[in-house]
């Protein structure tokens, strides 16, 4: 193998794919990032064995091949190296180790054979959709908070991402819940994604997306199957298992009966709620909320940090009633609103509530309170 | 106690004494802050009881008096509250917790009595001098990443502080140093400076009047005894206690008769160390210098991680030489250089190298090198 690259399209190219290496590999083949150079492009694949990630860059090949090298190693040199450098890649079996080379600085890194990369199969796919990459964005922000890091129930270790039909018209929506709260996005499901698997996302892979999707165009094709779901766009690709279990029965929680509806400023919310947290036991984390006709009291009450009080005024106007939440659950849920108020729906004082975002009505959060 | 304040200023007196405590504490008041409202203003003071930090602002007193409360709780409360709002602070005995009010939000935090906080004596001190702020910041900033952070030999934990005669001009100096490199940067001595001993200056306050300098005006009244120093200006005041031991004698180790003198350009230089100490090993960080005439070769070689070589444009025309050195001092040196150039003058391969900074006269760095 021997080549000549931009800096800027190396960088940018192991940039996408090191962060799938993970810092310490039992496996020592999984610390490399694999290598292979023909026609006028190089081809990047990292793997953690669970997620892969694939990107490629215009190079100029003068001696076509495959090689592996250790991934963050690669990067930190790339990285450091001067803008505007030419590098040039090679492996050519008279030195065991792959040069790498820009202007006068020379380097020789270990490395290991090609043939015995693991790689993902890109097979085996059943939905396959094209999705605006804002939207794709708009999905995982606006639920990801919410993902369980708990691991005994591992099903709530990731996103759940779905077709379903609201109304008549087809969706494709994204869940996330850890028990105590949840999160609901979805948009209008793109053409072919009627026939696709719901899938369980795990938290490494919605994170990792994330990121990639930061430098991809318009659209991402997105490919789900029971076992795998593959993110590709301008040439690169995440491709990960899923989670294997079923996520619960998520329509059962929502609260349709909530009748007691109250609009907050949702800043001046989330700011006293804020506030008053500073007070809070570090575990519970407990803010009692007191509504009545006009206002809400927030009141946190800690016997050895002291007590916080808040007064809002709201737009209610029925009954009085109280209940606590975990301040830090709530405020995660009004940092999503995206409008200047927030709709919150109560039930009963141990009934979850619904808060909802009258700027988004196609995003729902659910919060069960604390007993006390 | 009873007043008004505005939040900003409030926020940024607590700001600057908060930092003096610690986040745990045995001894539960050292967790406050204390209050002492006269007059037309407030006082905060913070200790560590190695260390106080004091500062003062105006405020609308209704009812002088003192209350110590906890200092980080209090902090983050007011950092909070919106900007612009107007907060009060009242302990009025009929509750037995400080209230801090500000528009709707009402906290109550509990205290401990005034009398009970320990104040470090602000006298005994024999020097006394006025410091630029600018040139204080400057002999901080030039040295004190030199400080050891080896607990054996703990009069290498700070940075010495003295007032030395150079060429017949007093002088006030800085210098830290871990036994594997020094640093060294000295001023015109102030008036004032000349009858005030020697101290060593703690790392951590060090590092919190460095902090505090941020804010200051233009000058700083500097005050050393042989157990104390103190930094005054704008109504705060650092006081701390200095580190009980003797400074070795730095003077013998500054190389006299190194008469290799290499010229490089310190940002391409310090570039191609940081490149090649990508592939060092964690521990030694060992980088080859192999120098002659018209230019150096950086070297590092690691069984597992590779090689590395950079090649290098320098000043020098005398016998071919090499010595090898910590990539991350040589880099902390090369980072303080403020002119386009370094200038490091070697003797032989085990003697210490001087780094000089063409650009500023007044600064001396030593490094050792590592013996291969």
């Amino acid at each position: 193998m021997k080549l000549t690259i931009e800096r800027a399209a190396l960088l940018r190219a192991l940039g996408h794919v090191q962060s799938a290496v993970e810092r310490r590999n039992t496996i020592p083949i999984l610390s490399n990032v694999l290598l292979s150079a023909e026609r006028d492009r190089l081809t990047f694949s990292a793997t953690d064995l669970d997620m892969e990630i694939i990107d490629e860059a215009m190079a100029q090949v003068d001696q076509p091949g495959q090689i592996t090298a250790p991934a963050h190693t690669l990067y930190e040199i790339v990285r450091k190296l001067p803008e505007g450098a030419d590098v040039s890649l090679s492996f050519t079996g008279e030195d065991p180790r792959l040069a790498v080379q820009a202007g006068r600085s020379r380097f020789n890194l270990p490395v290991l054979p090609a043939g015995d990369f693991p790689v993902m199969s890109a097979e085996g796919f059943s939905g396959r959709m094209g999705v605006d990459v804002t939207d794709l964005i708009r999905l995982i922000d606006k639920t990801r908070f919410a993902i369980s890091a708990e691991e005994t129930r591992y099903y709530l270790n990731g996103l759940y991402l779905h077709t379903i039909v609201v109304d008549g018209s087809p969706r494709l929506r994204a869940v996330a819940t850890d028990g105590s709260r949840l999160a609901l996005a979805d948009m209008p499901a793109p053409e072919g994604a009627a026939g696709a698997p719901g899938v369980i996302v795990p938290r490494k892979t919605v994170g990792e997306a994330r990121r990639l999707l930061e430098d991809a165009g318009e659209q991402v094709e997105l490919q789900v199957s029971p076992q795998k779901i593959r993110f590709e766009f301008d040439g690169a690709a995440l491709t990960s298992k899923v989670i294997d279990g079923n996520f619960p029965d998520y329509a059962r929680v929502i609260p349709k009966d909530n009748n007691r509806i109250v609009m907050v400023d949702a800043k001046l919310f989330a700011q006293a709620v804020d506030r008053v947290a500073t007070i809070s036991a570090e575990k519970s984390r407990s803010v009692r909320m007191a509504i009545e006709a006009g206002k809400v009291v927030l009141t946190v009450r800690n016997m050895e940090a002291g007590q916080a009080v808040e007064e809002l005024e709201i737009d209610y106007d029925g009954e009085p009633f109280e209940l606590s939440f975990n301040a830090r659950y709530l405020l995660d849920i009004t940092d999503q609103i995206s409008g200047e108020q927030a709709e919150l729906r109560f039930g009963g004082p141990n009934d979850p509530a619904l808060v909802l975002d009258p700027a988004d009505a196609d995003v729902q959060y659910i919060l069960m309170p604390l007993r006390v």
